[in-house]
């Protein structure tokens, strides 16, 4: 049995506001029951004798957030690149996560998502799994046991959809529940309403989720104008709104008392924007996917000065890859592109900015996650930058900005709330 | 003593014209005196006997080129991306760039570039080294001796440049002459005229050095039209210029009979375009350095269809990756940005125009590199996806693309002119 109390020793790095790092070399950040009771020089006479893990001369960093991941598209990720989103959904993404009716293929599929994400830097994830219902409960007991405390959804689709990955409203609904209900039996895992995206979603399913989330309190996450056709496409299905978000909001699933994930947002206007912030919805940044499917750059620099809770996405199979440091450079990398060719007025992101929305800004979403301030939950990894040669002497914070660029994002070591994974 | 003619086995792809892919499974790839002979469903008569080195179901590609490199920056590649051009030239290019006065320091910075090199999926590069004479050719010592047949310059700069790093001209021209009178020493690394750009360059060095390449018929590389101010200050040195490209073609360095590579054309007008599709210019597009110092994005799907001459850069370090994988990549994410942001009329690269650049296109400034074709020197890498795992039966043309966007770049087998690297 693992202590609940123990130390890790390193050259401690996290950000408590936006745009600000914390660097504490050769320092000893102690957990304690879990969660995060402080970073000291030496080790306070409370807490001689606990174990200390020494990482010498690594970094020890956040867990980080993925806030938007296709669990089911991890396998294929990479291919089908030179298409556009719709083709690429009917050749790739359809067909495939109609597989998921097999639970040995489901098995087999999120194994490999499920090991990928477990030797990553992230801790914590926003996963849509497929309209599965048993699929999904596989995907939910490989990541309680492979101890990353994730949220899961079960995808809702009963239109425009092909008819092998098409559910009826009542399917879908009574699906649902059950699934909520089995959801029960897992501790760290969680689930949430997933229905896929409006044009997927009638209007009488996303009226009985609503009624579902009322019910069982349960988080929930979709998509959000993410590119122009889209947006026309739901302002046809739904002509009596009067922009994308409020097709979620008047069956009631736009934030407020439950916490909502709404991936892209690369187009949205100022009143979608104004109702996100009242509402408190979290926007996952999905760079790479939003290149790769040619949607565009979200303003994430507003939105950030604007107060909108931000956190990044992979996004994969959009986005090919799972790392999330490379969504910070993927996201600086657009935002400058995004000065250069959209609005001068709005600098590009910077290295700090894209470690907050990686680590708090998107641990937010999970509760008091993502940074090393007391009270957090313990979720750290430890990065070794050894094999990224350098003639010059590093100060702490362009160590972290090499290890961000240029490693293969593999942590040396990795723990989950409280819980050491390897 | 190696043998010169052998055969490796596996699955063979290249492309022999922009956008098209030859897709060879279980192939005889033969070399022959250190070109390639051909590929063949089994091995012909002729060859039986020779060594075959059995690469199973691996993929072999061509070895990738990177038309644009500075080996001087690759130790510090991932620092001060925040930064601007100019003040990234000044805190993190300029300073470190001086260290090379010191051979100790360059033979340990070099080294560390020319491992990293080794280990890549480049066989062919063109590289900046800095203005140091001495640690130029211990570079191309470096290089040689690990079997790059790479092109490396010596860097003039006697203007706008820190008194650490600036010669006279006197001294640039001399310099200049003196170490290409000793590159004569290497038989596969050669040198290239390499003025790091106008604003370093004044008007009396361009016009010797264009004396030096037609007195040794000296390949040139140097930067154009790259960014806005720079391209403004550029018209301001020399206002006898209609555009940039002018200010070298005056000097007679702009192509025509010596092998000509310019780095960026972000920014090239009509004028510019035409005097290098006429002189034979190469383009070096480096993709990421564009987007990390904030350039823009060059009309590369332009450039193709007009018929320039174009390959990939890494432009390490103002690109923080070696991979030319990676530069595919970025290539075709930021052509799609550059569709949906700036021009709807130009659709976004392929996968095989990706791949055509990243090796003939780029190969062809080397002579007969780059592809598999009969008569081409032969350079191949060997590339491994078991690592990569997926559900999916892909073809070799998938295999292909997840190894452009998934792997680590890395080879498991290296040939360059012929000889194994490892």
């Amino acid at each position: 049995m693992q202590e609940k109390t123990f130390a890790l020793k390193g050259n401690i790095i996290y950000t408590p506001e936006c745009g600000k790092l914390e660097l504490h070399p050769h320092s000893y950040l102690v957990c304690e029951d879990g969660k995060v009771a402080g970073i000291f020089d030496g080790l306070p006479r409370r807490w001689q004798g606990i174990r200390v893990e020494d990482y010498g001369d690594k970094l020890i960093l956040p867990g980080l957030v993925d806030l938007h991941v296709h669990a089911s598209q991890y396998a294929y990720r990479g291919l089908g690149m030179d298409m556009e989103l719709l083709d690429w959904l009917e050749c790739n993404a359809f067909p495939e996560e109609s597989r998921f009716a097999d639970l040995s293929y489901a098995r087999r599929a999120y194994g490999i998502f499920t090991d990928a994400l477990t030797r990553s830097a992230t801790t914590r994830a926003c996963i849509f799994a497929t309209l599965h219902r048993p699929a999904a409960l596989v995907l939910m007991e490989q990541l309680e046991q492979a101890g990353l405390p994730c949220y899961v959804g079960k995808v809702n689709m009963d239109r425009n959809s092909p008819d092998i990955l098409r559910e009826t409203t009542e399917q879908s609904l009574e699906e649902t529940r059950l699934w909520l209900e089995q959801s029960r039996a897992f501790t760290l895992v969680r689930p949430m309403l997933t229905p896929r995206f409006i044009p997927s979603c009638t209007d009488e399913l996303m009226a009985g989720l609503g009624r579902l989330q009322r019910e069982f309190g349960t988080a929930m996450q979709s998509h959000l104008s993410e590119n122009l056709s889209e947006i026309r496409w739901v302002s046809e299905l739904c002509p009596d709104t009067r922009f994308y978000g409020e097709a979620y909001a008047r069956a009631g699933l736009f934030g407020g008392d439950c916490p909502t994930v709404m991936a892209h947002c690369v187009w949205s206007g100022e009143e979608e924007r104004a109702l996100m912030k009242e509402n408190g919805v979290f926007i996952a940044h999905c760079p790479q996917s939003n290149i790769n499917v040619s949607s565009g750059i979200a303003p994430v620099k507003n939105y950030l000065k604007e107060g909108q809770k931000v956190g990044l996405g992979s996004d994969v199979a959009g986005g090919a890859h799972l790392s999330i440091f490379r969504a910070m450079t993927d996201a600086i990398q657009s935002s400058k592109l995004r000065w250069r060719l959209v609005d001068q007025d709005t600098p590009a992101l910077t290295l700090p900015e894209a470690f907050y929305m990686a680590t708090k800004g998107g641990g937010a979403f999970f509760g008091k996650v993502g940074s090393f301030e007391p009270g957090y939950d313990f979720d750290a990894v430890v990065m070794d930058d050894a094999e990224l040669p350098t003639t010059r002497d590093c100060t702490l914070a362009e160590r972290l900005e090499r290890v961000v660029y240029l490693s293969d994002g593999r942590p040396c070591a990795k723990y989950a709330a409280g819980k050491r994974l390897f």
